[in-house]
């Protein structure tokens, strides 16, 4: 049964006040804690000098009052006198510029003694507090990348890079004919001359950035590992965790995935809503309630980034936040919905940010399951009825696999380092695909690549640029209705295009070339049958017929067999037909649900979510089902589930 | 009598004109002239080698024509050798990079050394003029912080943040807990690991931005009070002065206004009106007119940063400026109705700027009251009208006091520090407060909120974040109607949330709780009777009735006795019946002005002024009192004045 | 006759498809190959180890393939060995950052060790390459410019700088005095103390800016002989090239033309429309064609580039390109359109840019004639229907003079320096009296002020700022129809306000005095007979008439004899109405043609060019005339041409 928890500071507050805290928290219904991540300056205030005792009793306090503590490693936030002792220990941003302390995450992925003090702390905690029996899992560090921490271009950074090119590419004659140096005389003599892709005059050659994006995706995995091998080692039995971000695409989380034991994430609907892509319609429509696929869309992707598929909601936005551009409070109801959905989608954990609202530094407009005088807020309100809820529908069942779509972490990147049009971005283009297969209804799991696809009815792939001729296979063997969007196949793994033209590999199956594409400005659009081409389309050559055909003539759907290409973006429209249509290929029912409505199975249970202002009517399709939780008129906010008799 | 002047450089123009110059600015009617305050590289072209010859006899011209001279420092502008002398004078940038010489204004407010030339050079030159009886004021260096130069984060700037910071906390501890370090770990062990709040990795602690703000403000008294002290020695008798800016508030002008005998102001209407936030439909109705509340807004502002409430207009805009984005020419009569309108708030002074437009460097495109080839510009004819309308008005009464506005430069930088919604900026608040009373007829004094309120009938304060317990006794003692707006004792002293949430120590005279804050983007309202609550909204717990309700049932003016909540940002219906409600209790008259009209009152002569471009009749108000200046049907950008009979 | 040719790159492709390539380029009626302009890398892979053979053989299999070969020195892009072993070569940004290898164009105009290895590398190749009879022609380095690089805050630029003003100015005075530098105590004791004007505080003295772009614009001229006066000595008989780029004023291609036989320049109409000022609406209708102006303007442009009117198209684009927000495809037709178009300007080469798409590195979506699986795409069918179109026109006679715009770089530094208001951009302002001449079917030569005018029927000189008192001699003296737009005459050398105000040395020929100029925002117009007069409004003191009044009052044209004065930014109805006026006295005949259509006449040849999606029908207008291309109903992207009877 899903448990839900929150973040909580004891180095906050009065040492007094932590025994009524936990009680509060276990009588909200809550059972986890997640403590300790932003405490380095408390534990070792200089150098050397541990102090345990107060985390300690905070520890015993918690656990004696029957709380499962999560504990955080203090790696986001060194403190003054470890930076100051080596000032070299901080990223460096695209324009040169070291980036300083005075707020977190100032530190640079590749500097090897900044990773020999977070192995030393690490270590300290891990002794302490491995085999505390209220310790049921760790996180590492804390939201890796938040605030652009991924790339840096220190002289750390600069080093590992062309040890990491060494690496791969063992002599510079390859890696000079792998990235096509000869281009701008380009070409180097030697690894050492390599420097990052910053500060160029132009742009940089596309695959000098692309391996430089994943080199350092690939020191987040091993700077993570660092930590989750001495803690195995020391804490046994210990989940390991980390929590990811929203709409985050600047490491592979599928890679630092494979070292976890579970992925969280930290949902924040209505921030992301207002600092991402949507349109003024959109913010204004969902602005106390978030666009109704964007939580659900991260509890798909982070299902699908560690091996078990387990994962939690670390952080669930209990109020209004104070980091959006505009920051307003949810409409009431939100925070128990948001809880709820977290729970159809199969978390283990949802994990509120966080237990009392602090009065001071950064944070101090972001709400809390408490206000600041400890009184509770709207949002501890609701945690405790979604507490009362979760108990109420007990334990469910298993979800059987549906649609898989393929996310590639590297593709965003590609796409980033040559977008070839400013409007084509990859985290929109499978955002937009999942929320067309999602308005029908479907479940979805968003997968990585690489992972296992066995047992799915149905595939889409939205865009996968570097495509391996042994997915191809892959996809061939399973023989499920399977969708490629437009740029597939195009590049291969050295970012150049594909000898034999796009889609390359897939070609085996689906014979066709691309033999132009266009990038497309607003309001430049190709018309459809009953939609508007906009942003990129392709130009194909093939004998195939065209299953779509717009005004110029040039097909945008095209078939063989179960497998499609779409060779434009996606248009809503048409993008919902094909999908229907792949539906009932693979045999799978689908809904069409009203704009403001979401649906999930999971187990034997349907549930319903209202992201609407209006109440939605659905006993015409709960019919004669059992109503497990809430009325089939589902008010602004509210949730509905029930069970298929 | 208010006097005219206007703005002159001798080292400009030939010496041979000089004493026509001189001739000609008493026929038009000026008998001020300010000089000197940009020729450093003339008084001193080389270290030590002053050359006072030129300015003794400028001065002997002038004076000899009967004009009063107010004689600038030249500190704003330091010739190159001396930047060379000590390169690291000039301030740095947020980025990073020096400001280097080639303008002007390139120094920090913190560097010893140059505050030690700055004290030479001032008292060198008070040493020669000091008892010149042509000589009736100084000016101070020349529009602090013009061009974002107050906050400096220099090697100089961070040695004199850390002694500032020493001497208000005394121990880091205090520190540690006042702006709440233990936050992200961000703890300190001594005052010399503290550095200046830029480049951090996301944003820097609020209460670290605040205390430099407020550190960055003091530089700029104390730099003010060194040259100040020099002249009051050795140039009894004078008046000090400094010429503050438009729409400006990056330091305390309260303090500063402390140490001088009358506070100036430098206004260009057109120019920001263009600059700052007006709407599009604002800018083109005004375009060679500015807001109507612009130069009010300044001169009651200013008139409340003196301790005597001396004020003057250092420098007017008489035609086209050269440095808004876009440059109009004043409508026929603007550059008369701005100066009468001085007049109208109490000026001692109109200087305009510039005697002649110089036809080199980087002003050669801003207008003087003489064209570059000397013959009269259009403002040059208006200044001589002026001239004669203010002989025609004679010597004018004093005013009465009736409605305070509190005005909050702390506000500003704490508001800028942490706006919770991009839309909430608090000049804007003021300003649409400032316009509401304006639009009533209301003559308006913007005063310190440690100003003295005695007399008042009325109080206004947009916002106070940072609010005292003695002026919540203050104003309870005063007993008069008084409004308190949005995010009003929201803080602590220390930049944290009031321990009983705000509106903190006010509750004592409204008792209401603000449990939740909201800010909304554009578009998005709150709809109440005949008005949309943009921006902000407050979710207020209270016993107390709602005054206003919005729709969804939230109250948004809430009363108690003669004192007044106000929980949202001010729709401009609803906050002129707020006023027009208090003016009632007050005992005040009001009117209900036309778009384009203001009023103000000084002594018992009634001024009228039409910012519009079609005429305007005001025959039926003035009925029987006596015209004074112009017609009761005034034209556009005319001027009308009337006595009560 | 006209030929055409491709830009290619043997170091990119396999040597043994080079003889294939050489021979399908000739099939296709490519008669000259540009090469080697980015190639440093494999002549000289590393420092003194030079690799000709590869070049030799590729030199060997083009030139017996028939293909005349125009050979580009490599200095665009050093080796990184290059830029290691003298890191300070590169340019430096406004911001003080190094601009860093990894692209191109990566160093400083003023370093004089770069120049030196730019010399040797220079100097042997044309010691290999200089006699070799398949070289035709050399260009040098490669779009100079490209990625704002003309402009560098280097070290040694600002060291070239104080020489380039000790050459100037001879003392330190005298460049006190021409800028101005008493204004802000800017004053110098020496040229050593003379900075770039980059980092000032606020915006630097324009004298200053103006004389820094001057600086820098002779430093491209001397970069550019250098190479010159190499090849010249030892290849004699070769024509020096160099490719100019499209909307581009950064240095004076008229200074660097002097040194050229040929002015070429780089034609991407689809990129250029997207990338500047057009707005929206013309972004869409155009958007796969580009304006009907852009490629024209930059024809007749470069036509008046070198001493005699030699000009190409060094590279044309053939398809999409990657570099611009978005990148669409050029309608069918458009790429032998433009073809088409450069030979009706008189065109010597069109070569397209470029021969094959590369698979790899930054371009590798630029298209190519070829496709990278080697297919020819759209745009090599349409370059051999080009080749066969000039077949069939044969050699076409000369072009008789009629009107000249003249064309200022300085003026266009100059504005930038100061604007006065952010609409006032002098290159919008040429292309808009360009663009309404063309709208009347003219013939246009966009020449230097210096270029001799005789024989034209006409001139337009859209402003020019400095206007030196012999060109209003020689315009006097030439006596035909001449146009002076805004601002013409405002400015001395020295960036001073003309001390008779403007237009300073043109009123001698028309007697009126500029006595006030205003910019006005978006949305703010004055209203003329039928048109709205946006941006810019002059106030003119005169006796003359005005030949056109707006609704204020003001004159906005002004004629005396044959020569006017347009007192505003031009709106197209008044412009046409004028230009109208002025063929008639000029005796030209003048069309009205609709938005899409553009004609030119060559020798006795009239072409008309179809820029619109729809079929436009000229029979009426052919009537009697010998069609010798296409029909006298012109399809969309379509061509036409005739002879008068």
């Amino acid at each position: 049964m899903m448990k839900l928890g929150c973040c909580y500071y004891p180095e906050h507050w009065p040492e007094d006040i932590w025994t009524e805290d936990a009680k509060r928290m276990v009588e909200m219904g809550l059972s986890q804690v997640r403590i300790g991540e932003f405490a380095w300056s408390r534990l070792e205030p200089t150098a050397g000098h541990y102090q345990w005792e107060w985390l300690d009793r905070a520890i015993k306090t918690l656990g004696d009052a029957g709380l499962e503590i999560i504990l955080g490693t203090p790696t986001a936030t060194p403190p003054k006198w470890l930076v100051d002792s080596m000032p070299d220990m901080v990223a460096v941003d695209a324009q040169g510029n070291p980036r300083k302390f005075g707020s977190r995450r100032h530190y640079c992925f590749s500097h090897q003694p900044y990773r020999e003090q977070c192995a030393r702390i690490v270590e300290a905690m891990a002794e302490r507090y491995g085999d505390n029996p209220a310790i049921v899992a760790w996180q590492t560090d804390n939201e890796y990348g938040c605030h652009d921490t991924i790339v840096s271009y220190s002289e750390a950074a600069k080093l590992a890079f062309r040890r990491w090119l060494t690496d791969k590419y063992d002599n510079v004659d390859a890696l000079n004919t792998a990235w096509g140096n000869v281009f701008w005389s380009m070409e180097y003599r030697s690894f050492d001359e390599v420097e990052p892709p910053n500060l160029t005059v132009t742009e940089p050659n596309p695959a000098h950035v692309l391996d430089y994006r994943r080199f350092a995706s690939d020191e987040v995995v091993t700077f993570n590992k660092l930590q989750v091998d001495i803690l195995r080692a020391r804490s046994p039995g210990r989940d390991m965790i980390h929590n990811y971000m929203g709409f985050f695409t600047e490491f592979d989380h599928h890679d630092v995935g494979r070292d976890l034991d579970v992925a969280s994430w930290d949902s924040y609907p209505l921030g992301f809503l207002e600092q991402f892509w949507f349109s003024d319609e959109e913010k204004l429509r969902y602005t106390r309630q978030g666009h109704p696929d964007i939580a659900a869309f991260h509890h798909d992707l982070y299902r699908g980034c560690c091996a078990g598929g387990r994962w939690s909601v670390m952080e669930q936005q209990p109020g209004p936040v104070n980091w959006a551009r505009y920051n307003p409070a949810p409409l009431d109801g939100m925070v128990r919905l948001w809880t709820l959905e977290a729970m159809a989608h199969g978390a283990e954990l949802v994990s509120y940010f966080r237990w009392r609202q602090a009065p001071f530094a950064q944070e101090q407009m972001h709400a809390g399951l408490l206000r600041p005088d400890s009184e509770v807020a709207p949002g501890g309100h609701e945690a405790a009825l979604a507490a009362a809820d979760i108990q109420q529908l007990g334990q469910i069942g298993e979800t059987a696999k549906s649609v898989a779509l393929l996310f590639s972490y590297e593709a965003a990147w590609l796409f980033e380092a040559q977008p070839q049009g400013q409007s084509f971005r990859y985290l929109e283009l499978v955002f937009e695909m999942y929320s067309a297969l999602r308005q029908l209804g479907l479940n979805v799991d968003i997968v990585s690549p690489d992972a296992t696809l066995d047992d799915y009815k149905m595939l889409v792939v939205p865009s996968l640029p570097i495509l391996s001729a042994s997915l191809v296979d892959r996809i061939e063997q399973l023989g499920v209705p399977t969708l490629f969007g437009p740029r597939t196949g195009s590049k291969t793994m050295d970012f150049a295009i594909e000898a034999g033209l796009p889609p390359g590999p897939l070609q085996r199956l689906l014979p066709l070339k691309v033999s132009r594409v266009e990038s497309l400005r607003p309001g430049l659009t190709e018309k459809g049958a009953d939609y508007d081409v906009t942003r990129w389309i392709e130009t194909v050559e093939t004998d195939l017929p065209s299953d779509e055909v717009v005004a110029d003539g040039r097909g945008v759907v095209f078939s063989n067999g179960t497998v499609r290409y779409l060779a434009s973006w996606p248009p809503a429209p048409l993008i919902k037909r094909v999908f229907a249509d792949m539906t009932k290929e693979a045999g799978i029912d689908i809904l069409h649900l009203p704009r403001d409505l979401r649906v999930r199975q999971l187990g034997d249970v349907h549930f319903a979510f209202n992201y609407g202002t209006e109440e939605l009517d659905l006993t015409d399709h709960i019919k004669g089902d059992t109503l497990v939780l809430g009325d089939a008129v589902i008010k602004s906010a509210g949730v509905a589930a029930w069970k298929a008799d």
